[in-house]
């Protein structure tokens, strides 16, 4: 009897969580499992805010992709992905092809930039490694620059982040800890460093509770970030950015715009033809693309309403990740052709949003976090994600233990 | 009675040691002095090309003046030289002025472009501490740059280094062991990246014994340099050089264009008018000017013609510390009215040139040397330098010790 061909598309969060669920569900006899993945590891994207600000090196935030998968049961292919055609069941990558019977599609995220003139040109977004480490990487050259002009540029030190959402917050509240370090790595004076965050909405971190993000922005500016609220960028440059708040139009000179305020799904998810918005495929409650009973969509390319607020659930980790669970189950039980399939249901433990290494803010259990007690609980939540990707030996290799 | 005033420019290896050499032999009563630097740090300048290298950390090559200097003697003034005015005897800063009874000017060296195009806009100097670590983060920079583009461009990865004499020689003996590292950091293949040492002359490093040079070139060629020997560069631009040989003109395209085969004398030389030669001026038998009994010149702003060969010295640190010596013995002389001035001879005890962290070509008081033992020499040298300067401390916190 032919085994069916189970093909993963992705390695990150929703991806590995399949991956490592279903090797562990399913005999070698059963089917036969791919993972395909651009890269040979996987990375822990929502650590790449520290990555880009260059407090973490990137190598802490990845691993082989080898080191998380059974290769007895698992066939690992790096290659990108390149179509998909779910009418004939096959995937196009660059170097070859692939036939599936059952597809996950767990592709993840793009930066959006909401047509904002300039953006793609000039600013910088955090998308994965090779961009997270360009951006340290950038810093620390404009930086090196600076002391070999005669003319001192001060726009050389002032660097942009556009969005004081979850990410946006996180990069600059790790950027206000590498400032220090770059200024004693390249002998620059502190005052002349602007880190300024800019974010269109009337508040920073919209949707979280007024009393963290007042600790938050606070705590934020005692450390030097300045922020820009109700203002929009307009425009990125060669020199900076133009933002308007009302009707008062700025220009900001900056060497580094970082643009953390928009995400969405895959391209692909287009070019393969599901029904989409910005790249996310409303699923079923089992996770299955609309009328394709063999595709699932997980992590980011996947949207649910969530049935309380009637808004999309955002895009985490967190829910990725369990639907890469979930993911795994349904497949096995339509592999075996016994069993009942789950309905996804996002167990939200809760959110913590960090300010640094040595701060945070967040819900945790329906329980307001400040300061030491969530920056501890995010470590927590860090190292947790590590161990149901890989188990205890990942956590003592990549976990977060500066506790205090 | 008024004490004479003592002012030295610079505090670079001829600077620096004609202070240190001063204030053993002056007592507070008998002179002010006053040492002159842009920086509060003196630096290694023959560590720069490491520096530049990124395979030894900028902090590891310089020291706080504070650290080297007797503060209770020595006073010392963080500004930069803006022009010396002989005829009044007065320095102007650019933050002050200073007046004089004796001056030291040991300003240094600068890159020297021969009029070759595009050269001071396109290719980077080994000139400082701050032009050094703009290198190593240039180099970072692009390398981190190549795998977030579509389509790749290899010409990120090719450095080109101009010049094979001492200088070149060294950086593309430290290139070659950055490399790999590079590469595990930036995820890059080894064989996509390129090290071009390209030289005008007939030879690598002219004026070596041609035993060693071919040991040099042997090995930097086993570690993946390529040598274009005999061929000049006709024009730095964008995207990289031009170069000819014979007839031959060839573009290489490079994003890291570092020129090593040129220096001169500080311009300052020329402003303040004294007759010279690129920035250098021929100075008495006792380090003095022309025509003025009370202005010593030291290091890469001398000049003296070595009788056996009848052309000048290099400007190497060695020359520059031991004319430091002899310049602080005569300007005691001075100082005192009392005592015999001294002439300075070169005392010459061999050139040790790096290939890299682990191997290294020399002549050592007449002996050839070649390997680990040239290499260890080359530590030696180095750890002489920094006690020479500021003694056993200064060693034990700065000194190369990774012998083998």
């Amino acid at each position: 009897m032919r085994k069916p061909k189970v093909v993963v598309l992705g390695a990150g969060y929703g991806g590995i969580m399949t991956t490592v669920n279903l090797q562990k569900k399913l005999g070698v006899s059963e089917a036969d499992i791919t993972l395909v993945n651009k890269n040979d590891y996987h990375y822990e994207t929502t650590w790449l805010h520290e990555v880009s600000a260059g407090t973490l090196h990137h190598d802490r935030s990845r691993v082989p992709v080898k080191n998380l998968i059974n290769t007895s049961k698992v066939n690992f292919v790096q290659d990108t992905v390149v179509d998909v055609k779910t009418e004939e069941k096959r995937v196009i990558l660059e170097n070859s092809e692939l036939e599936y019977d059952y597809l996950v599609v767990a592709l993840g995220y793009e930066s959006e930039t909401f047509g904002i003139k300039g953006l793609k040109e000039h600013a910088f977004s955090i998308a994965n490694i090779n961009s997270a480490r360009l951006i340290r990487e950038h810093i620390d050259y404009v930086f090196a620059t600076y002391n070999n002009e005669v003319e001192k540029r001060d726009e050389l030190l002032t660097i942009v982040v556009g969005g004081a959402g979850f990410t946006g917050i996180e990069l600059v509240g790790e950027l206000a800890n590498r400032v220090p370090q770059l200024c004693k790595e390249f002998d620059i004076p502190r005052e002349k460093v602007r880190v300024i965050c800019v974010e269109a909405a009337p508040t920073a971190l919209p949707g979280f509770d007024p009393e963290l993000v007042e600790y938050a922005v606070t705590q934020l500016e005692r450390k030097g970030v300045e922020f820009k609220i109700g203002t929009a960028i307009k425009e990125a440059t060669e020199e900076g950015i133009i933002v308007a708040k009302d009707d008062q139009v700025e220009e900001i000179k900056a060497a580094t715009v970082i643009w953390a305020a928009g995400v969405r799904g895959s391209y692909l998810i287009e070019k393969a033809g599901f029904e989409n918005m910005r790249g996310r495929v409303k699923v079923d409650p089992q996770l299955r693309a609309p009328g394709l009973d063999n595709v699932f969509i997980v992590g980011d390319c996947s949207l649910m309403i969530n049935p309380e607020t009637e808004r999309p659930y955002p895009p985490t980790a967190q829910i990725a990740m369990q639907q890469g669970e979930t993911c795994a189950h349904n497949l096995a039980v339509l592999v075996r052709g016994q069993g009942e399939m789950q309905e996804f249901k996002p167990d939200l433990k809760g959110t913590v949003c960090s300010l640094g290494h040595d701060d945070a803010i967040g819900v945790v259990f329906g329980r307001k976090l400040f300061g030491s007690s969530a920056s501890f609980m995010k470590k927590v939540v860090d190292n947790r994600a590590l161990y149901l990707q890989g188990g205890a030996g990942l956590v003592m290799k990549k976990g977060k233990f500066n506790f205090f």
